[in-house]
């Protein structure tokens, strides 16, 4: 297998020439636009290092109106001709469509924001988006959001602009919505997509697609039919509202006389979950379906496809959680609630130690949902469940969350893409469900019922950590590296925009 | 009862006149001293600000060897005619004698470090050591350090230098050791105290004081025979070292395969003491000893002259542990050892929430101790518990500690303290055992054993907190403000000088 740019046209012109009606296709190899990816290459590249030195980040008020601002230029330069910020009680949202006159209209979820970064951390500084080397894989930029998802999402827009300057039309129509919040939750995405006008021009949609670096290391792809929900809480113990312990950090001696805030969260920690903190202990839980046999027979293939040694490394990890073989705990990846302490903070955290009895802890908590669970259920359980075990005074306060997703292998939105990487003699790992979480259920869940999806060939990692990349020159053939992720698309729209 | 500059020299006169075997002394109303101590007031002071402003802090490795090369020069400057920085495997320690041909000798003990501080909790910068008026108390010196323990240690340095230009001699002569690790719990005290050269310099002392502001906001001045010991310990769950969970920080949907080292420590700390937080359950943990008929009735007496709900107000506390009356509320802290969680720390610890699974999670103990428990036992206690649980894994650090200690009531320098406060028509409360802790063991221990306490009257508040204080001017006559607490050191060196 070749990189993309260099293969996939005679595969596609190929599968064109025997089922395209269109006298175009017929003839299309893709060369003309291949040949302006490569000329807007550069160019390309340069808006993408110019957007992740744009960061926005809900959590830390940074970025805005710049990022949503900057989203709304970004989607007009390619041909948006409709593109508008549109205001919630969080951070704006951005509504945009472009009608290219195709008979059909794609779906598009974008988020502008990006997570926090530490700069200490970093070998290459985040908002620099520097192309660094990276060994064994090649030249990447190295930033925040590179990945997750401004790489993706501009390698989207790259396409839309490559297929303009190749002088054709695109294929699709587009109804794009963007927010800014997608890092914490999602809060108010739902202001932006129940927008009567946002929702008429969704319900006209085959479905909704997120740009994604859908390959591993390895070039592998994996095509995901859903994702978990989640839910984000912070846990806080503080004297104030307990009415025991003291209203302000005080001297740790008087802790023989005062109680502590920081025991009482610690105790109420401990019964969310077992002793080994994997089994979820909270009364009256919602509880996961069974896993299905077809999604057992996924994980199995699956299984057999990833190697387990390297994602042990990737992941500095040794054991799985009691000690499951690979293939059990992909099952327990895809099916299993979690309850995971994110951060920890309460009184001194600096170097040694210092002698307060402080007057408050927090935990940070998020809880993945799988069908049929909802975050509305599952923040219901826990709170009853802390105020049932005298543990009512911890304020519970939920940052953000939403429920799971999933969407039918069988939908046109997934078949189009095993029917593009088939095409480029990529066999892609079908998912049953992704374990991290994007909220899908917006456009999968009522009113709108459509099908939701990410999709993208090109690789990178850190998301969320350190040094995340998104690969721009690729010295593995099997891994493309930003053409190729350009055309990846690029070949989407056209499978799509299929009759 | 009116201020000690202008009450105590006709008392003490008095008392002198009719005891004194000296000529000197029959005479002796000290206004020539306190004549001098007026005189000096405004350079006292501006040393004292001077001192604030250099702070040294072990756990930051701040201020070294800054610190202790201006003890040793605060020490030459009021006539000590040896005075040496004395290094240890930590911080160095200060080693000084003032001969003064006098036929008794009072060992001291000084800390030059201080707590560390956040800046932006303060209402006047900690270093800059301002004056600034404290409703209803008076002018005073606000910094880091202000009251422990810079603040009653220059006033005791004022006493001596204020003798010395007076004209006279010293009526002790002073062996003093100063260390710069008491707010990490003492780890290198040994180092100094057991030279060869201070162990026979001490040896030959009648006890060994600190100095400290001993009043409360109410005037009422406490005698304490003793204070708990204590540990400080870090323990910190990690993937590397469990060898479970991840081995960096991951993302938080991993959890479903991943085990928590967080979830670790939470269980293990859970173990640690019962659901309420008040009653150890660290298996096999030495046991305080009874608390005595004596020990109960001085609780009882103080228990009628504290102020219950000022002292709630104070710690911005409403109840005490279980509801306790106030008496047996005090009858806890003075009798009682504690496990008290300082902080925790792990994972993301910004705003909001941040998805990561984090390989490492801290919670900073201390554990204070009683007679006849020592650091040893409860550290060997704790390990012990924790890995008959299966949490040997936990690292548990020992930052410092020491035992607790004890002098009787009967001891010289106890008994000097009341004398000098009854002639000042000061009804002091005489209390068991801080709940606070100092390195007192050193003293009180084999092979020296010698009585140590703490003296000095004025007052102050904010240790370790923010807004720490010395009082200056006091406007209530039964509060000494600077020049009191000077005169109350002159009081204490005539008293102890006594053949």
């Amino acid at each position: 297998m070749k990189n993309l740019t260099r293969r996939l046209p005679i595969v596609v012109a190929a599968t064109l020439l025997l089922f395209s009606p269109f006298a175009q296709a017929v003839t299309d190899n893709f060369a003309d636009i291949e040949a302006q990816v490569a000329l807007q290459h550069d160019a390309g590249v340069q808006r993408l290092q110019e957007w992740i030195r744009l960061p926005s980040i809900a959590a830390e008020d940074l970025g805005f109106p710049e990022g949503p601002e900057h989203m709304v230029t970004l989607l007009q330069d390619v041909g948006f001709q409709h593109a508008v910020v549109v205001e919630t009680d969080g951070k704006p949202g951005v509504f945009a469509t472009l009608d290219a006159g195709a008979p059909r209209t794609l779906g598009v979820y974008f988020m502008y924001d990006v997570k926090q970064f530490d700069t200490t951390e970093w070998s290459s500084p985040p908002l620099e988006a520097a192309l660094v080397e990276k060994e064994g894989l090649g030249m990447v930029i190295m930033g925040r959001g590179a990945v997750n998802q401004k790489g993706p999402e501009m390698a989207f827009l790259e396409a839309i602009r490559a297929i303009r300057e190749a002088g054709r039309q695109l294929p699709v129509n587009l109804v794009l919505v963007a927010e800014g919040e997608e890092e914490i939750g999602s809060p108010h995405l739902g202001q932006i997509v129940n927008r009567p006008d946002v929702q008429a021009a969704l319900a006209g949609t085959i479905g909704v697609i997120m740009p994604s670096a859908s390959q591993g290391r390895d070039g592998i792809v994996t095509v995901s039919l859903g994702a978990k929900g989640v839910i984000e809480v912070q846990l806080t113990a503080s004297g104030e509202r307990w009415g025991r312990g003291p209203g302000k950090d005080v001297h740790s001696s008087l802790k023989a006389m005062i109680d502590s805030p920081s025991w009482h969260l610690i105790h109420a920690l401990s019964t969310l979950v077992s002793a080994d903190g994997n089994t979820i202990t909270i009364d009256n839980y919602p509880q996961p379906l069974p896993v299905s046999e077809a999604e057992r027979a996924m994980i199995a293939e699956a299984a057999k496809r990833k190697n387990e040694e390297q994602f042990k490394e990737a992941l500095s990890t040794q054991r799985w959680i009691d000690d499951l073989a690979f293939e059990q705990a992909l099952v327990r990846l895809v099916s299993q609630p979690t309850v995971n302490i994110e951060g920890l903070v309460g009184g001194y955290t600096g170097p040694g130690g210092k002698t307060v009895l402080p007057h408050k802890a927090q935990a940070k908590l998020d809880l993945r949902l799988v069908p049929d669970m909802t975050a509305k259920g599952a923040l219901a359980a826990l709170e009853a469940h802390l105020d049932k075990h005298g543990y009512g005074d911890i304020e519970v306060v939920m940052s953000g969350g939403y429920d799971p997703t999933s969407t039918p292998a069988e939908a046109e939105l997934i078949q189009a893409q095993i029917a593009v990487l088939q095409a480029a003699e990529i066999d892609p790992i079908i998912w049953p469900r992704s374990a991290g979480s994007y909220p899908g259920y917006i456009f999968t869940g009522p009113p709108l019922l459509l099908a939701s999806g990410h999709f993208g060939l090109g690789h990178g990692s850190g998301a969320h950590g350190p040094d995340e990349y998104f690969l721009i020159e690729s010295y593995n053939p099997e891994v493309e590296g930003w053409d190729g992720a350009v055309m990846s698309y690029v070949q989407y729209f056209y499978e799509l925009g299929k009759p």
